[in-house]
């Protein structure tokens, strides 16, 4: 299907697309008259819409997750653009491809897995190096295509990997600035620490969190899961294993961010940082994309609410 | 071996006894003499002493952990009993026995085990039973002979089984009186919570943290621990398992106690108040019990430093 | 008059009936129209309602604490009725019956009254029965009928005695398992310690907080009853009234909840425990009654803004 | 008897002079000699002292609170004297004059006296005068000679009324600056806010909190006294009588100071303003005082630690 | 032009005035059409306006910050007035004097600087009169006319030197109650403490941070500013130098309030709580000031959110 | 002079050298004898030392600082050495080579002045460049010889410009991983971030606080020194210079940490992270080195008291 992309709309436009329904809440008017307000999606953006006089009988099979045809005009309020419906209807999944309508990492799925693979392969400690690969060959299509998080940093598809990658490489600038630093336990802390997501949120497109993700959390899910693999290996009693525990355990760098031990070696203490590096730079990137030299961002609540200034004399 | 028990010791008495070293520091006077001090202890209590004049030959073999001859005298100062030690030499083995040397429960180890397999029999969730069950009798020897704590509540021989099964009588309590509570999932949670000493801390006696305990945790040991058993028995995909996972990890109630998740259902929230109320009764017996009416214990530091008071109008 | 409940309400049904306002606020569409926005309450439960054209000649009388009659339809939007107003008037006061519209204990003050006198009864130590006696005695017509809290827990007619009456049950079990609690001061704090919500609330239907209420606190009112009542029978040099005061003001055992002395003996500490327990029993048992199986409650504020999950598997 | 002040001691002087002791401990040197520390007293300062060969038999009726004889030597060690007592014998009361030992206030009793019930006859409602008059006439010989904490601010004979006429003065600074303040409800505050300080502590001399001072606290016992007045003259139902009770209650301005509720109206905000400045003015002036020009005073606990400065410049 | 001003606006009056444009937002209704909310002014008050059927050529020219002549009707609803504006329309500002749509201090210009200069020239110390002088003279037209903050305390034209005034009068008080303390110390921490709010803020009018106070603050401004013009007079190495920058830094008295260095000599101490009283009593005043005797204020946010209480006592 | 340095000292040797006194302080024995404890240092370590029979006329001139011969005997307890001097005397500053005895940076001074010119060349802004290389030209002597730090991280001579170079290395690595950071003001960040320690300290040997240093702190130091030299190149009005000061006022990334703003720009939240990354590297470092595999090191106070484990498998 030939679509109109959402960065592509222009006020006033009238036009007729497929967009993604990623929330939807039904109201009434001061009139008792009901309407439907909807977030739609494509991988270009998301606009807010309304639908006036939003008979029941016209939403049918019209739901979060569901790709729609929709007919209508584009207008302009308080410098952002909201969609108003004239008509709505579903699209049969068929007819459309999903990779249209969510984010998706500027990496390709065969680049990241390689790569990670290839960092996998570099490991020298074979307990490391074994149980690493064992669970990221048991959860490969996963690592590849779930976000990092359902909301905040690496909010898309392919975003875990992709924070991956971009920590393997900070862990590596690292280990040749402090040769201290044991290349194995901050590689291996960079690979487990958020794989845990992959049970916790429950999938790459309207990621939400999981009953075990809810009263488990992906530190611990991912701390018992090496456990686990240990065992199936017979290493479980190797102090590798109790360091590599503890690199998940502790990568959150604090309680009352969820690490229920705090790092007591230095390359758990190190994968905290180059974590919030990398989630913090990928959040502010996104923040400032849009905004113009001189300008602030608005307040970005992961990062302690505040808005960020972009510098203007470079413009000049 | 006839023994003279600390309890027994009175001002200005000579003593032979024997005793265990628990702590032993070397220093140097004024004058640049060698002397050591030791905490000796037997299951009445403890003891400051000093050897003056410790040359380095009469110390051979002395070292914490050992059961000792000692030869002194008493003596009081600051309201307290120090031992000067005239004479000291090891004792074989073979001649002691390690029950005279440490505190212990009021409850005997059988009680204890019939209790608690009681207690399991009576579980009607065959997933939440059979993992319990499991568990428990992996671990059996130590579940009656391990403390709860290396210091604090319930540190000494049978402590944590003690505290297991006081927690059981007010679980039971609670469940009489809020009929709305699932007794299985809070007799689970009291029956596993903290087990993981068992991995955490390195014995009954001279308790000390291992490295498992210190990197990882009693929390997180056991939260694997039911992960692992789950698997092993085909439950791991049951809601019972990430029920059972969460009361372990949410139990300390809050992420300043290390806890990585806060109690989300009611037995959960329960858990952490009938944890609380027992270790807290069992501090507050132990420091009030050698205590004057119409006194103030000393600091307790677990009980947020506070000095409790003994009310006198009973005595009256 | 033959009304219909809050309960039987079915969407789209056009119903009379009559109902208690507990807040009324007035608005204006964004065509400049007035409108009335109400919650309307019966003891079943309660309901947002509309009168759209709300002239001010057909509100005479109409305001919160009324009951009125309605006429009406319900409506149902997002998951929740509404209820539009097409006439409303008020009703005589002689032609309603007040406990049909506001929600009360399921203990009946008879024998929320018995079980409070017979617990009085049974304190053994003349000076604290003598007290609590009088206070009782005294406050008698509150006690039973007062709620626990404005908002949050017990907040209905009665729930202050049923709050007291369950932590009497409480305090006996513990007792019991504890021997070294003293039953005398921890009933004497269970009976006192939220007495003072009789002076710091306004009454037992739309409750607000009184001008003492605000400025002292239902702590130090009571406390200073306490005193007070001690001169009047020649008890005030006595230690146990110092006690039965440290009880009040230290049963919210922290200062930043308003407590200006921390439980100071042991009757003291548990009375913080078992007051929480059953004020967090309440809370729940409320948020969690109306949640289907597997299923989260809405945010509860009071107990750190968490929602509780009700586990699914029983329901298999 | 003609006394030798501390004030005049030189080093290496040997002295004979009438000291109080307000502190004593016993200790036993590496030798395993006894020997004594105590803090000595006079109203010009203290002086830590030792008593080395402490047989006990020299040590009757030698403890804190007595005035005894000492004959020994004035030592210098890390810029502070060090009395090393060679003999040391009990005064009998008779012949001595406690003023002489303890620091008192620079205004006489008579003053301070005089001071205070002219502030009081000054105040204009009958309600606020009456109820301060009385409480005022029923403590009278405690006002006048209690400090105003057993530590850090005003701890000295006469320190309670000395800081209430200072408060006094500033009180009445701020009502000619904000004439919006009340003067009467500021001045009330003023006079009853540390009066709990009579119940609380044990006295003027060797001062130490009362069994009522550490459960109950001189925030509520003056607040209880205050109700406990006002029902003696018929004033409890009056407004007056709970923004009295509000003052005393509220005036530590926060939760962790001890105060169950925040200010709540503009006087009760000023009047923890005020009994701050005095507080920490008294401290500041007591610590700066010893100390040269361009040097910093030791770290002041209660002045969230801080060491201060007192500036160079005024000296050239 | 003759001006109706908004403190004489009554209900249901049909009014032609002009004011002054502080917000203004654009929403669409319920049915799509553009309507236009504003914020509008006069020195007397400001009130909530609507204007419907908000056709963009009706709104060339206008935004805020510009004075508009408006005709409309003043309605009341939840016990505030809103305006109904009818036609709006730019007036030119040659017909328009700013002094009459923004509050302003109850001082003359005349008579602050006068006061302010005054007070410079009773400074004895050469070097600190010299920089305030020098500071004073620079900013001379922006000192008289700045508010002290955009918001809370002193928000109005002249906002800042009347602080200024107010609290120099307190700091006279207190040096006259302390003799310890510097008057020159305190007196030039009293003027240069907030001055930094010259740079800090965009003016008098429409008060909002500039780039250099969002980034730096009134504080590093000011102590920056206090360097630069003590090298201009050579006065760089002095001790009054340091003790100037160090009262600007430290006068906000705790980190999280964005004091670098916390108050280390007696008059940075006293210049932090006489900062605070003064700044208080404004923001108490003000909002005490439109509330009856027996009510509470609306909560105040920069007073912790309280509300505060207006005693009824003296109405009667 | 021909030296024995602390690391070769062996236990029980007799031994002749040559030490820095870091510390000094005289005490008395038991038997009122004077004694004095030394902290004596090279640049190999240093060594706790004891001077028995202290007489003063054997102590002219020795003071901390200086350099002295030293005679005595080292002994070990607890596991460390300690020296027990027979006699002391006072070493002509000309016999002694500063250098011998202070730790100094493993990078030669010429090396780190080279790198951070080269660095300060690399900028591409001709304002930021222009003002970096106005003050490290000004401070040069200082940049190369100070320690970053009074204790914990960098504490050695050159340790500042040492500092300096590692975080350009991160600086530089983080540039390449996320091209949208801006080089310059990252760099300038690193450059002059810590520069006010140069004033901040008194300097490279028994560093304490200046009298600058503890009233205004190196943030605001080197805050005020940014616009005093924009100043004098007329730069005082571009944005590139408040960037610049920004910079140095947020890199301690909180409140409570000194910096009265938090960073509100991406290389200036990025420079806090960098700062902390390489601070905590140099502490963990110092810290592991001595300590053998698997054990942990003592509790360090600037990592949040933490200790640290040392894996054991690599060992094997």
């Amino acid at each position: 299907m030939n679509r109109v992309s959402i960065k592509e709309f222009v006020e006033n436009d009238k036009v007729v697309t497929s967009l993604l329904i990623t929330q939807m809440n039904r109201g009434l008017t001061n009139t008792g008259a009901p309407y439907v307000s909807f977030t739609l999606q494509d991988k270009t953006g998301n606009i807010e819409a309304k639908l006036w006089d939003a008979r029941e009988e016209l939403l049918e099979d019209i739901e979060p997750g569901k790709v729609v045809l929709v007919n209508g005009e584009v207008l302009k309020y308080r410098n952002a653009f909201q969609f108003r419906i004239f008509t709505i209807s579903k699209l049969d999944s068929a007819e459309t491809n999903p990779s249209d309508y969510v984010a998706s990492s500027h990496l390709t799925p065969e680049f990241m897995k390689s790569s990670i693979l290839a960092t996998v392969a570099s490991l020298k400690d074979p307990i490391i190096k074994g149980i690493c690969q064992k669970i990221i060959v048991d959860y490969e299509d996963k690592v590849y295509s779930y976000p990092a998080a359902a909301r905040n940093h690496h909010d898309f598809v392919g975003g875990l990997a992709t924070h991956m990658i971009a920590m393997i490489n900070l862990a590596d600038s690292l280990c040749l600035l402090y040769p201290s630093l044991n290349r194995d336990l901050l590689i291996a802390g960079v690979l487990l620490h958020d794989l845990g997501k992959v049970n916790e949120l429950s999938g790459p497109i309207l990621t939400e969190y999981t009953l075990e993700g809810k009263l488990l959390g992906h530190i611990s899910l991912m701390q018992a899961k090496v456990n686990e693999v240990a065992i199936s290996m017979n290493y479980q009693d190797t102090e590798q294993v109790t360091l590599m525990r503890h690199l998940i355990l502790s990568h959150h760098g604090s309680y009352e961010f969820g690490s229920p031990v705090l790092p007591l070696f230095q390359e758990a203490e190190i994968l905290n940082y180059i974590d919030n590096i990398d989630a913090r730079m990928n959040m502010l990137t996104k923040a400032l994309e849009p905004v113009e030299e001189g300008q602030f961002t608005a307040r970005i609540f992961p990062l302690e609410n505040r808005s960020f200034y972009k510098p203007a004399y470079l413009k000049k």
